[in-house]
């Protein structure tokens, strides 16, 4: 699987209002996938995601840090744990800043976060829950 | 055409050590769309951008408005003229700020930009120099 985007969180102050905005311009949310505390909607290549700006902040463990992001992740899933730590000591190796190294979630599946250079944050996760396809796509349940 | 993410552009301080950072971590740059002021790397369903962050900003019009962002612009692109307006009306109606009204660009195509009722800046663009497939996914050459 080649590097890739496959999901993009918006930080927000009201998730249902947020999400009411973007099912305005035509997103569809998963009812599977989502819950009140996060939406997800597919976008074409990628999921968009509608999370708190607070939660956000808290899950990368990016409190002291979130200096160049102003509220968006961008996120690279990959198909197992091990590619999880594979992806991180590279980001690492290539001057990333580690803000969270990867462990097990809350949600079922492990992650870690990565700030670039210039401050953008990164997750890279393994969800089990989701399937990703060879370019590493994820398609949502409806 | 769904709604849907095309494009993700991340403002850097430094274009070409940005792209370096991105080619170590497996994102290949397509040499025949980028040139020395932007980056364009596929990845996945979508095409990640680096751009200046003072490039970005001014693009936006988005100097005094440039709050919630951090430097990341999210795009979407459609098959047409008439779609960037359309999608910026609806954008409009539905609640977002507009900070560019969409306009013939210096790159050819024709684009508006728009922040969302939390601050986050989207892009709608018509690329004709770019085709777009089915889910408004961009193939970019290699």
């Amino acid at each position: 699987m080649s590097a890739h985007i496959s999901l993009i969180t918006l930080g927000v102050g009201d998730v249902a209002k947020a999400t009411a905005f973007y099912e305005r311009l035509g997103f569809v949310k998963s009812k599977k996938a989502s819950q009140d505390a996060v939406s997800f909607l597919q976008a074409g290549g990628v999921v968009l995601a509608i999370w708190s700006c607070e939660a956000q902040r808290d899950d990368a463990g990016a409190n002291a840090l979130w200096t160049g992001n102003g509220g968006i992740v961008v996120a690279q899933n990959v198909a197992s744990e091990r590619d999880v730590d594979a992806l991180m000591a590279k980001a690492e190796a290539a001057g990333a800043h580690i803000l969270k190294p990867a462990a097990k979630t809350f949600w079922g599946g492990y992650d870690g976060y990565f700030a670039d250079p210039d401050g953008h944050v990164w997750e890279v996760a393994f969800n089990p829950h989701w399937a990703l396809d060879e370019d590493g796509r994820i398609k949502l349940p409806e």
